[in-house]
């Protein structure tokens, strides 16, 4: 047995979701171990999936910044928005869901056909306007269908109508886009690189496309979700005509209703996992040389989880590392037992006894803390 | 690290009370385990606090046989009752609950002035006729408070009136209590040997006495508590006279409303706390040689837990063999840090995410077989 102090625990654990950030989780295991074992080496390394939470996490674990802008918002109305700069001082990190998010939007005035991308197209211009060349896009929690064009717009290019008019702003007015011209797009953006963080995989258009996947949790009823993919699809072929690019079936064409086409026709950019840029940005792997014990964990964790969310990546991370991973989730759902194979120890819940959600959610801390701590022992202790 | 096919694991909870059995218990562990580990060797040996499943556990463990015998229930009329007979064929083992107890008395009727312990006594005696001699007698779950008058009736001791009369049936009669004949007292009493498992160690009378502290849960208002505590002092008076033992402060008199303190003057009898009186009859010693860890719960588990209940019990026996414990309960209170002391690892909880008591109840079985995985998993694995 190692000597307890010897021991090095890297803490790494997503949000859970509605109830703690990741870097208060990490700070709740933290305090965990440390009432058994105060003399055990941790590190806590925040996680987030590319969604809600990536620009805090990044900052957090770089020594950020964050710069507020105001933008124009999903339904043209002016919002506070934000984005990061990285500890680099060069890389800036916008969330989508920052200027374009569905949670900007009240929910009986959810309507893909008028929401807007504009507001990231300006905070990625008010970026580039400081100097900055270098980008992280999280697209996570948008909600707009408007394949981009708003963002496009914002940063000069031109989406004209047959009367040579500029169309207005939303999903629906795609379909009355006639030309298409780059004479006027911001010259800067082909000088930066852009790491585009989004998990989705699904084309542009078609049953599998944003409109009818996507569309329906941000306000589109069955009818709506059909003119957005025709109009996704008229704008999928002006698109082609300019570019030659074909998006309607390109894999992740149709992220964020539609905006992970745009990236891909008109910006120099990568598509990555989102958690595996956080991952990237956060030096988990750097940080997992030597460690005894990889503990992640998120409010959820089910078979789902074997499918690429955060804590099984990290767990693949430790596992081509030779370190073994503890989860520990709010909730623990079912066959869990096909995360094994990802190095995956065990999987605990901080639930103490029977109680409500919302009890649980209100007391996460606490009972993540003392989990924790009761893992640990379990795992490092023997009489 | 050894090898799994070498790990041994004594699994030996307490009931999960209300929900599923010791037995049932061991079982969900043992399945548990057996998922990840087959060829672990394990041991099953359920445990009981001396109260509800007592007999029933003694009988699993030394493969006993039940005897079921029309004895007068707490209130006069009849109620089929059981006794068990360890493997031995020699030691009859008694739930007073089984006769005499509380869950006998519709909870309208519950009223300690008028309950008795005849039936308790009809069950030794039935037990006596069948030959005999070595009972183990556990107090828990009684509704009397008649200072076990009842059950000496029935064992032939005329206690009587002032009018030569026997007293009749309850607590209250106690009162008008004159003389106490040992004349037809059962003879075969002092033939034999009991064992009282009990943890109460209350007086018989005064504040901390059995009418005053545990009559309130059988019914009795203050005021009948007080008359329950003025009987018991006169019973105890006359008791005196006759045997000049003096139950009135005596520790653990006040057990199963005051049927502690007739064993104590009358019966040959040793107390033993119940935990110990079933860890000595399923040999739970010998059965941890060589162990490398046990596991014991409960349905809840405290601080309370360290003072005296049966998983610390079991916890302090494999400590002084030099062999850790893990708990595993439905629910885990506060300040289970003072279990630690006893040799307890750590402490689990089988909820797996929030959830109503009735349905953590009714899945128990299920869940505490999953956590029991987790947590061997926690335990026995290094990547």
């Amino acid at each position: 047995m190692k000597e307890v102090a010897d021991i090095k625990i890297v803490i790494a654990p997503d949000s859970f979701k509605g109830s703690i950030s990741a870097f208060e989780a990490s700070l709740a295991i933290e305090k965990g171990i440390k009432r058994s074992f105060p003399a055990a080496e941790t590190i806590t390394v925040p996680l987030a999936d590319g969604g809600e939470g990536t620009m805090d996490t990044l900052m957090t674990a770089t020594n950020g910044v964050k710069t507020a802008v105001t933008v124009t918002g999903p339904l043209g109305n002016p919002v506070e928005a934000f984005y990061g700069i990285l500890g680099d001082r060069k890389t800036c990190v916008i969330e989508m869901a920052s200027a374009s998010g569905l949670n900007l939007v009240p929910e009986q005035e959810q309507n893909p056909l008028v929401t807007t991308t504009y507001g990231t197209g300006e905070l990625i211009r008010h970026a580039l306007d400081k100097g900055f060349r270098s980008f992280i896009l999280a697209l996570g929690g948008s909600g707009t269908n408007d394949g981009g064009a708003g963002m496009l717009q914002a940063l000069g290019m031109n989406i004209l109508d047959n009367k040579r008019q500029r169309i207005g702003f939303g999903g629906g007015e795609l379909s009355r886009v006639d030309k298409i011209s780059l004479e006027n797009f911001d010259p800067r953006i082909n000088e930066s690189d852009f790491i585009i963080a989004s998990d989705v995989e699904n084309p542009l258009v078609g049953r599998n496309g944003a409109s009818f996947v996507f569309g329906p949790q941000k306000g589109a009823t069955e009818d709506i979700a059909q003119i957005l993919d025709q109009s996704l699809t008229h704008w999928a072929d002006k698109v082609e005509e300019m570019t030659s690019v074909k998006l309607h079936n390109m894999p992740g064409a149709g992220a964020a209703g539609g905006i992970g086409g745009a990236f891909q026709a008109f910006f120099p950019s990568v598509t990555e996992k989102g958690a595996e840029v956080v991952m990237n940005y956060t030096k988990l792997r750097e940080r997992l040389a030597d460690a005894d014990l990889l503990i992640t964990g998120e409010g959820q964790v089910d078979f789902q989880t074997a499918f690429g969310k955060t804590p099984m990546r990290a767990a693949l991370a430790a596992k081509n590392m030779g370190i073994p991973t503890i989860i520990i989730a709010g909730s623990v759902g079912k066959d869990i037992e096909s995360l094994y194979r990802y190095g995956v120890v065990s999987v605990h819940s901080i639930m103490t006894r029977p109680m409500a959600l919302d009890e649980a959610m209100r007391s996460a801390s606490k009972l993540l803390e003392h989990t924790s701590e009761q893992v640990c022992r379990t795992y490092f202790m023997k009489l």
